[in-house]
């Protein structure tokens, strides 16, 4: 690992010879200092447009885009939907980019018949409705709105005793276990949290429960947390979140057509064969329609974490509540029309870069996705204002905006499956912006595009603190560590990017493809509870998220930036060094796993031998000690450990080749061959054979997690392997990951011979 | 510090050598192994003892005693009280002992005008008071109720906008001052918990606010923890707390007699000139009463950790609620009944065991005290019955009903205050109980007596799980405790007692006498929300306290040990070897705070002088940084370690010596020369200076918080002269307390050599 005690200027801009101080004095100097990818003459050049760029962000547009985007509700398949995305499309033709509708045809239900009722020990039934709000324009549009419902749950009509999960995750079942509760024919209640919403009733129906309920506790975004809409941001007794249930960890995308686009001739499989459906029956409900429920609850008390806001004591149940829960929904295909606009390249026009975001709303989505979508467009409008004045990007730039991203990343998906081959090859990187709001920043991505994410973001102010927004995250970032974290934040030499898990339509592009891909956004300083509802609107949007689109223009700024220096590098800004650092933890993370397991589970078994648990346990609950557990077997990470050693030594090979050249120029021949070395290495790090059981994740380094739906987990394939105590896999998995490892160490030694020396 | 590896029976019982292997083996076969304090003769005889004592044990009785004595509320003063402290007193005369009731005039203000009323933006009025429930047969004696209030709270009449303060502890002034809140003329509004309640308006006097209301949030002791009274045992909406709100830190007892007995002839404080009356008036409220308030409260949103479980969003303030606070007291003299009944020892009369409970209750009392007071009185029937049977002890065995002690310990001070002299001479050791429950043994005390409680606890059978009481108190401990620290507690030679701060009436002996003392209880199974309410009653106790009197007889089986074997021993069995061992404990604590607070320090001034406090603040919320703080200096610790050796050095030479005699018999004249030795170890422990600032608490070993009020603070001085940031202080401390345990140590080495070697 390389010293982190060198001043940063030194170590990022210029090589560590005496020799050269020289050289950084006048870099300091400089107006315009070196900028990664570039020479100085070519970065200086790409200074001055990034000025033309930054002049021409207006956020009054944004502003008055929002209002327009948000003035009906537009899920995919929707009347407004389509005028969404001809508005789109319609400002990316004027702004001079090659624009098309790509139109798919996608699986998506929406409610027929919607039923909870509680049938004993008394008669209630859920109101499953968000009223309107005065001082919430858009809130009366019920004609248009979609019902509170979880797309891909399956059709049902079931009744049983209740039973409170709460997040319903695994670990919370082996609670229940633990108090001798069996969730089998019951009927769970989970509230949101805790996991992304489509685990919940994949647990649920693994463990034997015949329907799901979720809801909305106010401990998690309701008045706990503040004033409630209209008052304040948090959501209401009536308030509920929609969302997709899919089983999104086995593959995103339309549930018919895994793997390949969903064009017209696609072939489709049959409903009842879609893996992705869920198994059990699904609604989720306001805190209003959930409370009858969780008060008619008996049994053991929940534990205290489980705890919500709610004015009750939290029981788990079974019963006395008996509950029935009905859904059936209409199985339409209907279609989703991704935007597509694009601006050639004038000198390597088969190399792309991608930037999006997608365009479809639950219902108006003012801050899912239009503040996101809105900053994207102010970019592609001040990109397309430099094309009309003459420029012309080295790469093509492509703008997205996609559709179907809420029902499970289906715009986007069939888009990269449909265009695999092409996007395979051409595709540099790919930028992903979403939901957008006050506050600070927060990027996820490729290691390799760490280093050049920092210099991008220590240029650009934070609106509100005048700090760069760099400094603004690391100050955020100091102060939420343990003050025993806080040395290894202060001796960083930059921003770290986080892992990506999913949650937004990068997915298929990383961890699908194998395209270096980044996420962005701002926030932290404008939570509600308006999520998924019917109250994401222009209004409350306008009181309580980026108010003066000031985080969108900022937004802008920085995805314009990365965009048109991508599009206009003379050398890919890759770094391969925060790759082989990023490596590295998560090896020694996978390391700790195996022996925290190892600890906990002889820990575990040894509280048995000695009777402890059953001697401290209270003979007035219910008590079913857990079953002693095999002891966990020592892994060989040796081949992982070896792997990244590998990619450290290539890193360094390649940064120090980097360095020797000090920003010569590069000729258009070797600029392609070094593209295509640069490019290949993000998808050496994917297997064709993909993770185990979800061949269609293929990165072995990032994955959403199977049993947490959104958060990643980091070198998926031996991380879940462990944790489900599958000692094998986990041995075949570090040897998978070994291999991509030393295959993308080989990539970046082949880019780093096709660096042209310094004469 | 010794070797924890060793197993248990080498190490306490035996000398560490290979020669008494024979003995260990022997000692193990034996049907009565050895007693501490006792020859292989005199334990036998003692265990014969014990069982004719444990025999003499019955359930029913305390159940009936129970129901007796929770007839009515019988708080100090009371007719109820009168008749409840001759009850008790007759029981024990009956049992065969000396018995009187000894009275003192003590101030006891009741309230005659209580108004809490919010003003603005709307009326309220509070309604202080807790009806009567169905199914509680005493919750209707509304006349002999004392109503909910604060006693010790001065006369007040003052109106001011309103702030939620938490738990109104130092450190929640302090996140109020980085919001920019100021209470200075406010009415502050603390929920209970987090300390002692009498902290809450000392703080709040010391911030600068009029007045201060106190209530029970349904997260502490409500709906949140559990089914509310009567489906449940916890607090319900109008369930308030009583409680006496004296500055006890200072000192405890008579307000007006500080330092000496409040006879009838003692010198009293006029009340202006009594230190340990608030500042301000006081009242409690249930949270029915507080959540108008709270819920109009404005201002920025509550810190997550002060949100209660109420159905708000809880704000700060100040304002716009506007409340007026309104209390008159009737400053009366009442006379407080301590129940004193003596058995007179055979061989050495002038030294005395003493074993204390109080008698008083704020209401009917029935888990507090009544439930601790009769396992005591089973005790002492089964001890008279003894007696009445030939039997007599080496020692005088005392036992006492104290009065008035839910005001401020006063029956017990007073009477300690009375008697110094005589107790500091005569007074071996004092063994206190209060509120007995269903679960866990609680055992804090002189860490001198630890063996000794040790040694008991493994003998007393749990009554639900049949291993011992202290091997359940150690599954519970292990269970609670992060895996990383059960170690340590699976090495330890056995239980160890917690430190004593105060709550109770040990505190007088312990920390104003300096009298080794113990403090026992039973609990954690039994949890609810009646504490000081009028539903702390016989209904409720025998629904969800200890309904069958099983933990009353196993504390009684516990007590009455201690006591026999106090009062019977041949050698008093003290082991100065885990007073060292605490006291190096509490060192290496004081040092770590010492280092913490100099870190923290430099974090905090680190954080102001980078900005990054303000770069990550929201700039909508309101944000004051905090001053910059001298650095912290380095303390000379050096006498407190080197006293800390020389205490364990004693320490070990007196456990040799003891160890070397192997139980051999000892005389009279010699006994009566080293129970003068080893009662006067804990004295040395005290100063007859007092700690800074508070004279009355002259042990510099333990005290209560200065700010915490229950809560022990170990080597007191030091330790709060450094969170005061008073470094002079914090060294003349060091220095004093050195001083101290040098002294124990001289005492111990002079025990060792009263010892009789062997021949």
């Amino acid at each position: 690992m390389r010293s982190r005690e060198v001043p940063l200027l030194l170590r990022y801009r210029v090589a560590p010879s005496l020799a050269l101080a020289a050289v950084l004095v006048a870099a300091a100097r400089a107006e315009a200092p070196s900028l990664f990818g570039f020479g100085p003459e070519a970065g200086a050049t790409q200074r001055a447009l990034e000025e033309r760029f930054d002049a021409g962000l207006d956020p009054a547009l944004l502003r008055e885009w929002m209002k327009r985007l948000t003035a009906h509700p537009h899920p995919v398949g929707s009347p407004f939907g389509r005028e969404v995305a001809e508005f789109v499309a319609g400002r990316f033709r004027e702004w001079g980019f090659d624009t098309s509708i790509e139109t798919f045809d996608v699986l998506f239900p929406t409610p027929r018949t919607r039923l909870v009722e509680m049938v004993s020990p008394e008669r209630h039934r859920a109101r499953l409705a968000e009223p309107a709000l005065e001082g919430d324009a858009t809130s009366g549009q019920t004609a248009e709105q979609l019902p509170l419902y979880n797309a891909y749950s399956v059709d049902g009509d079931v009744t049983g005793d209740l039973v409170y999960v709460n997040y319903g995750v695994p670990a919370d079942y082996e609670e229940l276990e633990r108090r001798g509760i069996d969730v089998r024919g019951k009927i769970v209640i989970a509230r949101y949290g805790g996991s992304w919403r489509g685990i919940k009733p994949k647990v649920a129906a693994e463990r034997g429960a015949a329907g799901c309920l979720i809801y909305s506790d106010p401990r998690d975004d309701g008045y706990f947390q503040g004033d409630v809409y209209p008052k304040g941001a948090f959501r209401g007794e009536w308030g509920a979140q929609r969302g997709s249930v899919a089983d999104m960890p086995l593959h995103p995308g339309d549930p018919l057509t895994p793997g390949v686009g969903a064009t017209s001739e696609a072939r489709r499989l049959d409903r009842g064969a879609a893996a992705t459906l869920t198994k059990i029956p699904v609604l989720p409900l306001p805190w209003g329609d959930a409370l009858p429920l969780l008060r008619a609850l008996g049994g053991p008390i929940a534990p205290e974490a489980w705890r919500g806001a709610l004015p009750i004591t939290y029981h788990l149940g079974p019963g006395p509540a008996r509950v029935r829960l009905k859904v059936e929904f209409n199985w339409r295909l209907v279609p989703a029309r991704d935007v597509i606009a694009r601006l050639p390249g004038a000198e390597q026009p088969e190399q792309w870069v991608l930037r999006g975001n997608h365009h479809d709303a639950w219902v108006n989505g003012a801050e899912d996705p239009v503040s996101g979508l809105v900053a994207l467009m102010a970019e592609a409008r001040a990109v397309g204002r430099l094309a009309r004045e003459g420029w012309r990007p080295r790469r093509t730039i492509i703008y997205a905006a996609w559709d179907a991203e809420e029902p499970g990343l289906l715009g986007s998906t069939e888009w990269a499956e449909a265009h695999a081959e092409e996007l395979r090859t051409r595709l540099v990187a790919y930028v992903n912006t979403d939901s957008n709001g006050r506050g600070f920043l927060s990027a996820g991505g490729s290691p390799s595009l760490e280093r050049f994410v920092d210099e991008a973001a220590r240029e650009v102010r934070d609106p509100q603190r005048g700090v760069s927004i760099a400094e603004r995250q690391r100050a955020r970032e100091l102060l939420d560590a343990a003050p025993t974290a806080r040395r290894e934040i202060r001796e960083r030499p930059g921003l770290r990017l986080d892992a990506l898990g999913s949650g937004s339509d990068y997915t298929p592009f990383l961890q699908h493809l194998g395209v270096a891909s980044l996420n962005l956004g701002f926030g932290g300083e404008d939570r509600g509870g308006s999520y998924h509802s019917i109250y994401d609107s222009f209004d409350h949007y306008s009181r309580f998220g980026d108010l003066d689109s000031a985080y969108g223009v900022t937004l802008a700024r920085l995805g314009g930036r990365l965009v048109l220096r991508l599009a206009n590098a003379e050398i890919l800004p890759f770094d391969f060094t925060p790759l082989a650092d990023a490596v590295a933890r998560y090896a020694e993370e996978v390391e700790a796993l195996d022996r925290r397991l190892r600890e906990e589970t002889e820990e575990q078994n040894r509280l048995l031998r000695e009777g402890t648990l059953v001697t401290a346990a209270d003979p007035k609950d219910p008590f079913v000690p857990p079953a002693p557990r095999p002891a966990v077997p020592y892994i060989n990470f040796a081949p992982l450990q070896n792997a990244v050693e590998r990619l450290r030594a290539s890193a360094s090979g390649y940064a120090e080749a980097l360095s020797a050249r000090r920003g010569k120029p590069i000729d258009l021949a070797h600029r392609q061959e070094l593209d295509r070395a640069l490019r290949a290495v993000e998808p050496a790090l994917t297997d064709a054979r993909g993770l185990p059981d979800r061949p269609w994740f293929r990165h072995l380094v990032y994955a959403p997690g199977f049993y947490t739906g959104y958060a990643v987990k980091t070198l998926p394939g031996v991380r879940e392997a462990l944790e489900g105590r599958n000692w094998a896999r986990a041995e075949e998995q570090v040897a998978a990951v070994a291999a991509r490892l030393e295959a993308a160490a080989a990539v970046i030694d082949r880019a780093a011979e096709r660096l042209p020396t310094a004469p």
